[in-house]
């Protein structure tokens, strides 16, 4: 065992979360980054808990072989959550310090806007967490403050720029893109050149553009009706969902309805997500679309001049910051893009570097957001298929309570107390509901992976009930299913699920096979994924259907389906349990990333920014001024 | 010589600002922090190049003796600005350099906004910068990004409460606030305590409350139309100068227009400037105003239950930044405050901890946003006043342009070539200018401190015209004038300067003399800055009367005042240069930053969110990705 591992003194029943992580005195991260091998020239600090490990680390391991690459995804959940994150840490514990690998946990990094409001944080819980709580939770190393930055940079482009376009004649605004300088010469910048190029004209004097030239590169003609682009902030203030902005005097009457997302939703934190280097994160930002002209192409971050200023405020972003679980093994922390209108997984550098790190016989384990039926779906078929890695397992993460709920059990509510279904024997439930778990399975085997249940086990679940789950796990072509105890025994419980997915790592070897393939139309795209869902159908709105057709017009109907559905079922009704099938899924309207490379059909309609209840939770936040220390937090 | 300090070399003509900064290797900050006598105890790595430092430093150096503290001022600036921050670098430089003292150079961090629009960084210039520039500029170490988080977690608090007040009893609201535990028992947090502990209200358990006061404590009835806090966004987006908010469905109807400002301006900035410590910084931000009840009173940050939480955002930020000169002497960045409708300096804490790192012979040098009829009045009378140190010396910067614009030169209009009486000896011009000197020179007298005039040098300035600036400081009672070529040659060139400023130092030991004492009336307060501006007398509009009056029944009188006057004059109308008088200054508002700790009077309309361009400075911003260094940043 390494230095920098420890063993847990646990103890019952399990204390609140920010007790525990409080509990353990972190280790400095040089320590945890040299059990790691990287040097300090491999890596910034942030503070004495933080590290962001530098990208260059990529080029440096290039010849180096990957470790074994896990997913953990989970069933249909409860509006509890059954535990994905704690159970992604829980697997790592006991990999890293049980069963002596190495091992780095992948994770996304948390929108600080709900740590008020009123789901506390998502470091894990119980015994196993990312420590420290506090740090992990707010700020991190910043990533998430200079995407806000980025995207509201593009976003008062975007507006200054009709602005500016609707009180200028073509050869002003071209006077003033292009001014002379002392000497009286004229020229253009080199994100100028990329808009000439794009438009095909093949000068680089400004001189030499003929009035249509410059009419042509100088306005951008965006429609104001058509702008995608919103802006951002990372806290919880429904207040912005919609917004009129344009109202001062100054701007002569130019108002617009827009409104912000939290930051977590803006491309540029799907871009950081799925992004490989940082020529290719350069590309990516100056690609992104933000709306189309009048004559309907579209507008990018380029057009506008901005791609270059955003990839400089997002440069340190790229590097994923370097963590600890409670028993001391190494996490990243990277990128935490929505799972509805994003893919919902942390970034592919992270795992990249993480890959490396570890080596042949090591093991990567990361989260993929929401069920597996989105969460692990997008997995494979955006982000592998961006990042070109194969994995080898795939976790899902079961509950007793979600199980009861997909068999029939009364509707779970957060804040309300369980039904008594779910917190005393009832097998039949447990049976009925592993349908649900069923279809997780054979759609996640059907990528070419082995799968690994993992039932997360609560203190009232009953043996008779955890083996139907195991039973039924078997049956529908699981490699293993495993009890785990790691939320109050940290990685002692998840030891079985260690060995089991060391196991299922070790027996597979094919390459990933992909869902569906991106050379089809959109629409075949989004069947294929439906089907996966157990849809007999889709129905297109008429919205949807002419941004469909708009978007292949443009160009853009090779890039993967990103859906945004409830992940509460498998269908678009959050309140059908179970494995539904033969019903239609309908399509309301259709949206793109081009920037982050997806385009999302909504099925429903998806809220992109929370609200604070009447009580949010920070009415308990405060600082102990006299220790520093942050009290309150959950 | 110590080992940190390295000597440049300068080429000339001078190159451009961002290759001078790239052209100098850092040195690791832990090698700046070891010349400063700091462990790796005393702060945090923020990457290689720069580090927090920790304001427990504070505790542990309480019983050692300050080093001397000098202000940099300056006269009253054309719109290119006279070189301020470039002075109080080249001044460091020299002292640390160059005559072998222990210096800390104490500078405001910059907003992010500008640095994409039309002003390029705020690092200083030519040979006096800080480095590396492109982080002194863009993120540092997330101090602003904290200020944004914390600004708009309240602002979303203040619409939500409303909303919620507005659909709820006062039993309900109660309820939601106090609800009660597992065991069905009900408590306050400690937060609710503060609330009844102001309201008169001794019973600490939910259920003694009677109707009256579940009522007087639930429902803090904001008057929409009082409230003064603004969302901040740290991005020049003009479009959110003015907007309307609560437009979604969701939010019923509930509309109100407010806008937002640049984060800069946010009265938690101030907080964080004017703060002397941790239990300090809580108490301010949880006093913060953010508009009356219904029935007149002041509805603060904590009373929504939020002061706590703002705290843990900001308790990171309180620790200021160490970076370094290009020269290697050592920069403590922190806060930025707008100079007008905040008091324009950097933080306390930097100035305190930087006293005692330097120690009894060694200097702190300190700059004061905008002239030094606000620069430095507000930092006598505002931050000093709460942070309880005596400067000794007071340096004030001119330069041949400006005092030549004062004695009846052409207007100065930044883009535009200069004027041929700017360029060309004109001693006549500058002559008459130098009345605005005298003036900012006996003001700055007046405090107690002496006084340095540094003239900032430029190539076309003769002989003859330094000559007259020198002789003209010295009649108006300097202690010394001084000429300084620190941007052409760096430390080397502020050798005099540094000389002069010991000198100074050393001839001085006298208490603070204040411009007003705290316990007179507001508008006695007003008019005694007013008339260090030359003013005959004080108008004020009926608004103004108002808000002086709801201040002084609301129990905030005592506070020191904060003009809000343009730079460019002594008066409040910018085009009247020299030094005018005789003229009645109106008083068009007045607002309050009660938890920062002033009343604000605005002379005129100051803009609170800047705008961007037709071309922005961002065209010209991009990252090389394959090196990872910023290009056109200037």
């Amino acid at each position: 065992m390494s230095s920098t591992l420890k063993k847990l003194q646990v103890v019952s029943p399990v204390p609140a979360d920010i007790d525990i992580a409080n509990s353990v005195e972190p280790f400095h991260i040089s320590d945890i980054a040299r059990e790691l091998s990287l040097g300090t020239s491999h890596y910034d600090f942030y503070g004495k808990y933080k590290a962001k490990v530098l990208l260059s680390v990529l080029d440096e391991l290039q010849g180096s072989k990957d470790g074994y690459y896990v997913v953990v995804g989970g069933i249909t959940p409860t509006p509890l959550g059954e535990g994905k994150s704690t159970t992604t840490v829980g697997l790592c514990q006991a990999l890293g310090v049980f069963l002596d690998k190495k091992v780095v946990t992948c994770l996304r990094q948390p929108s600080q806007g709900p740590t008020f409001g009123i789901k506390g944080g998502a470091a894990g819980g119980g015994y196993s967490q990312v420590i420290p709580m506090d740090e992990f939770n707010l700020h991190l190393t910043g990533d998430i403050h200079a995407i806000t930055a980025a995207n509201n940079l593009l976003a008062a482009a975007i507006d200054t720029r009709i602005f500016h376009e609707s009180t200028q004649s073509d050869k002003a605004l071209f006077n003033r893109l292009c001014p002379p300088n002392k000497e009286g010469k004229r020229s253009f910048s080199n994100i100028m050149l990329r808009r000439l190029k794009k438009l095909g004209i093949s000068k680089d004097r400004p001189e030499d553009l003929s009035p249509e030239e410059v009419k042509k590169f100088a306005r951008l003609d965006i429609d104001p009706n058509s702008i995608t682009w919103r802006r951002v902030m990372d806290v919880n203030d429904r207040f912005l969902r919609k917004i009129t902005v344009g109202q001062g005097p100054e701007e002569k009457g130019m108002t617009r309805e827009t409104g912000f997302d939290i930051s977590v939703a803006s491309e540029i934190m799907a871009v950081l997500a799925l992004t490989i280097s940082l020529a290719d994160m350069r590309e990516r930002l100056g690609n992104m679309v933000i709306g189309n002209s009048k004559a309907g192409d579209p507008v990018t971050a380029d057009d506008l001049g901005v791609g270059g200023a955003l990839t400089v405020l997002m440069k340190d972003a790229i590097n994923p910051t370097l963590m600890q679980t409670l028993e001391g093994t190494p996490v990243l922390v990277h990128a935490g893009p929505f799972a509805n209108i994003a893919h919902g997984n942390s970034s592919i550098v992270a795992d990249k570097i993480a890959l490396k790190l570890v080596g042949p016989g090591g093991f990567v384990v990361t989260e993929a957001g929401f069920g597996s039926d989105i969460g692990t779906e997008k997995f494979m078929n955006i982000k592998c298929r961006y990042s070109g890695l194969t994995p080898q397992c795939a976790v899902i993460v079961a509950t007793i309570r979600a199980l009861k709920m997909h068999g029939g059990g009364p509707e779970v509510v957060a804040g309300k107390p369980l039904d008594r279904a779910y917190v005393t024997e009832n097998v039949g439930l447990v049976e009925a509901g592993c349908v649900n778990l069923a279809r997780h399975i054979s759609n996640t085997k059907s990528y070419g992976v082995n799968v690994v249940v993992a039932v997360n086990m609560f203190s009232t679940d009953t043996k008779a009930e955890l083996n139907a789950v195991k039973s039924a796990a078997m049956a529908a072509g699981a490699f293993d299913a495993v009890i785990c105890t790691h939320h109050a025994h940290g990685g002692k419980g998840a030891v079985d699920l260690g060995i089991a997915v060391q196991k299922a790592c070790e027996s597979v070897a094919q390459p990933l096979k992909f869902l569906y393939p991106l050379d089809i139309s959109i629409k075949e795209k989004i069947e294929a994924i439906a089907r996966s869902y157990g849809a007999a159908g889709v129905e297109y709105s008429e919205q949807a259907e002419k941004q469909i057709e708009l978007y292949s017009r443009q160009g853009f109907s090779g890039l993967p389906i990103c859906m945004a559905k409830t992940q509460y079922s498998f269908s678009h009704n959050a309140a059908e349990k179970g494995a539904p099938s033969g019903f239609i899924l309908p399509i309301r309207d259709v949206r793109a990333s081009i920037g982050a490379g997806f385009i999302y059909p909504l099925v429903g309609t998806m809220s992109t920014m929370p609200g604070l209840p009447t009580r949010p939770c920070f009415y308990d936040i405060d600082l102990d001024t006299s220790t520093g220390r942050v009290i309150g937090l959950s």
